[in-house]
């Protein structure tokens, strides 16, 4: 690549998986099940009685409303992005360059990825060595360093695991840069640190149409937060990012929470069952309040779970298996006891 | 915005228009017409009948299979973004650093917003008083800046005017940096450089969904260029972008281009008699191969367009006037006629 520059050499295509492939899709975290009908009909019918021609509202007025309705927050209290990507690209892009970024270790990969991008130093603070969350570690190590934005992912990606909220407000109270929540998978876990938006101007909540929503394909995430950093993420984001048809969908599936409801349920049934089953299994699991376990399956097992088109996604030693619907779930598990 | 870093803080919010704003809208050179129907009943069935839980096709095959058959390049030589603003972002992001970018004035208002925001150094080479273009002049700019990145719209926006293939072509021989033509507006002029991919391994083609396709509110571009360059924004540009509806449509739709040709033709009638009409009125009007015309309208005539709710945008002393339907085109010469 003749003319990338220097700094962005390391980066390679993200190589997803390709087209053609068939199989149990337990690899990306997204939802098990589609979308309500009730939803799917209500764009289907938007594109018909609507003109497309026009730019979209790149105020996203409607559907900051939808949001900040559901949450009991101001829309100025809301910014819209691609994705929760967008969100912590701009956020990053906005303040980063040549600062510390501290997230926990392991954590949601893009984090490391989007700081080089924007020319931050990234830190990572490990967690314990059962994935838990050590608070005295974790303050030390910003009253060190300082950084300009903290990136806490809770529940956390790829390993299940949460940070109750009273350890979340220790870490606002220090007040030292942006304190960002990624609540992608806060749907499954009622532990939401959204309250403190309105206590500490630093705290800036992301969350995502792609996991509880069965939304993935829309490609939108929201920020929610102190109305300064609000308006540092619009002024930051280039305009009209934003297409119509995502922002009509989901502003109408956030107003229409309670078709997911029975869903989410299913989705911790689905979880819990697995669970009790990996640990009877004796799969070394670790607890999860997500859609998704964190658990060390040995190679054996790994390459089974290839030959039989169960995808799965794979971090060192440990795999991450998103739950899936009760045939995928034994599906899965049958590999495991059929190889054990 | 206390965590912005320095060199942003001259941005400010990109403001549109409010919502609830009504009246004749030639302020954004959009189509006139509504997407055909046939299009819009394809996504409309196309959401019924597929699943939306799972992430989009990030390699987008289906619609780089679709844009490559339609100018006979391969799919490697296709990227897409959401608009030709990302495709811009991304391209500067990934070489403008500290490097100098070039491009004409007056041109798209967002050139050196993106060169800023990338720290590149934006350089402008004016065009002539008739908005012409210079070829020696700006030949001459690019051996002495010797800038990684030349950006040229073409048709020119804002003020319509083109540059011949042949100028094009002494430019792409010069070899330095990378040359990027603009055909946002192509369809209308008929007068591309697509052909010279094949030959300059330099030359990077960027078009859009918004202007003849009638989808601007997709937020759908792309770029056709050398495979390095390609990989070079598909590895720069972030994972899953492009949201899976808007990748079906622009499918879709840059597959059936046929049920675009009567309506492109009305928009270069519309564009031709309002031209003719603004030069018999005495207005000074440059000849235009877009949507829309650049003129000059006095402040009395102006006032008389708000009062009116004829959105049109302005630039300096100068006006750009979107080609409408005709019963727009008449309204907005009558205010015109009325305070001659």
């Amino acid at each position: 690549m003749k003319y990338l520059k220097e700094q962005f050499k390391m980066l390679e295509i993200y190589e997803p998986m390709a087209n053609n492939v068939t199989g149990i899709f337990l690899n990306a975290n997204e939802a098990f099940y589609d979308t309500p009908y009730e939803i799917k009909k209500h764009i289907s019918e938007y594109v018909l009685s609507h003109n497309i021609n026009r730019y979209p509202d790149d105020s996203c007025e409607n559907l900051k409303n939808s949001i900040a309705k559901k949450y009991g927050v101001l829309p100025q209290n809301i910014a819209v992005g691609v994705g929760s990507d967008e969100i912590l690209d701009i956020l990053l892009r906005s303040s980063a360059s040549n600062k510390n970024v501290l997230s926990l270790d392991p954590s949601f990969s893009m984090y490391p990825i989007f700081t080089m991008m924007n020319e931050g130093n990234f830190i990572k603070i490990p967690l314990n060595d059962d994935f838990s969350f050590d608070l005295n570690r974790t303050i030390e190590a910003i009253k060190k360093e300082k950084p300009i934005v903290t990136l806490i992912c809770n529940p956390n990606n790829p390993t299940g695991t949460t940070i109750d909220v009273a350890s979340i407000e220790e870490i606002a109270k220090l007040n030292i840069g942006i304190l960002v929540i990624d609540e992608a998978y806060e749907d499954f876990s009622n532990n939401s640190s959204i309250n403190f938006i309105k206590k500490y101007d630093n705290i800036c909540i992301i969350r995502t149409f792609s996991k509880a929503y069965a939304l993935a394909s829309i490609r939108l995430g929201y920020a929610i937060a102190n109305e300064d950093i609000i308006k540092m993420l619009d002024t930051v984001r280039a305009p009209y990012t934003m297409n119509t048809l995502s922002q009509e969908i989901a502003s109408y599936a956030i107003s229409h929470f309670h078709l997911y409801k029975d869903k989410i349920s299913e989705v911790i049934e689905n979880r819990e069952y697995l669970y009790e089953q990996l640990k009877n299994l004796n799969i070394i699991v670790y607890p999860s309040k997500t859609n998704f376990l964190f658990m060390y399956l040995n190679d054996k097992i790994k390459n089974k779970m290839i030959e039989n088109n169960i995808h799965l996604r794979y971090f060192g030693k440990y795999t991450r298996v998103t739950v899936g619907n009760k045939e995928e779930n034994e599906a899965f598990l049958n590999v495991i006891r059929e190889n054990l």
